[in-house]
């Protein structure tokens, strides 16, 4: 049976997710067709079904399974003779650190980069969700968060350092080919993307062209999603 | 022809580099014995003949190699036959980012916690070289940095989650087996645990466990060095 997933999507269809775009970037290493099932912040009942509030949520045959490190794992765990994930040995355990870590530390600061921009890119119904909650959260207005973009993004372009040394001498985050670890990054990256016209990366930066590689990989899909798009 | 390694040494003969450490739970999980030279921050003549001006530095038949994680790949790749460091696949690149990440996040946080302990630990001829060195570096005391101890102690919990996701099902970093990525962050913690009677992990805490198996690994070769040993 096809899977299924359930991402979140704004106005316009727009997919922007950074944690559905690590599933869908792993769906395709893994060449595991699967539907795409659009779901709302609001559309909590949508994905009732799978006792969660969150998406992504994948479905495979009798399994849903939420959180894109539990999914990458059930796909790594379900589909082990597909292209592999994380690689064998402390592949897995590196790689979820790096997943924590950007969880943790790097999609803080872009969401407060890019907060208010998102908030007009969210379907119309969700505005008003999207803004009582992320203001809660971040106990200023998305507007004030927003302002301080500077200050984050010098904080950002410091985080960034160690990603960098990786590019040295290899295209991926992974070696010579990518893996998990380069779509957890790039799912975030490929999120401001999609709701900012905000550029992060100079065109010099090691970065910029291993984003460029990624938007190409798998025919590229990423790259028909844009804010622009 | 037996390695040698020029490390560190402060008063009282003690050897508290955290790249040191490094090298030395490396060399042990390599099972690759080693004299290991004592090297004052003032001794740069001693390790002059190498062209570097900082330990460690590794000498292994007609190569000196200096830099912690210079000296891991080249142990790694001239004895594959030995336990692997990295790993196989994305072992290494992976293994690198978590390198950088404590070289640019964990260690500047922790050395300011400590840094007018470590003072006191240098040797006498090397006080005036590391408070000027230090103090230009800081732009402050040595006092006034470390008075702000509790600041960045509550930095570093937050730096430290990530790295406490990967103990809730594995005993290391790297999984059933510790690797270079356990002894990256032990080098860490061993230098705070040689330098200051200060505690930074609570007994509840999964890294004071997980640090405790360092301790006692390869003979509790780590544990006889400490602040009071």
């Amino acid at each position: 049976m096809r899977l299924k997933l359930y991402e979140l999507v704004g106005a316009n269809d727009r997919r922007f997710s950074p944690y559905c775009w690590r599933v869908r970037m792993a769906l395709a290493h893994k060449k595991l067709p699967a539907d795409f099932i659009p779901c709302k912040f609001t559309d909590k009942h949508v994905i009732a079904f799978s006792g969660q509030t969150k998406v992504p949520v994948l479905v495979d045959g009798d399994d849903a399974i939420s959180d894109s490190w539990a999914i990458a794992c059930h796909l790594e765990d379900k589909y082990p003779d597909r292209p592999l994930l994380f690689g064998p040995g402390h592949g897995r355990p590196l790689t979820k650190f790096f997943n924590s870590w950007a969880d943790s530390e790097i999609n803080p600061v872009l969401l407060r980069m890019v907060v208010r921009d998102i908030c007009d890119c969210v379907d119309p119904v969700d505005r008003d969700y999207f803004r009582q909650t992320r203001e809660a959260r971040l106990g200023r207005t998305l507007e004030e968060v927003q302002a301080e973009r500077p200050v984050y993004m010098e904080r950002l372009q410091q985080l960034l350092a160690p990603v960098r040394t990786l590019l040295e001498n290899h295209p991926y985050l992974c070696g010579e080919t990518p893996a998990y670890a380069d779509y957890i990054l790039f799912g975030t990256f490929q999120w401001v993307r999609c709701v900012s016209p905000l550029e992060i990366l100079k065109t010099s930066d090691p970065l910029y062209a291993w984003r460029e590689r990624l938007l190409d990989a798998f025919g590229a899909m990423a790259r028909q999603h844009s804010f622009t798009g």
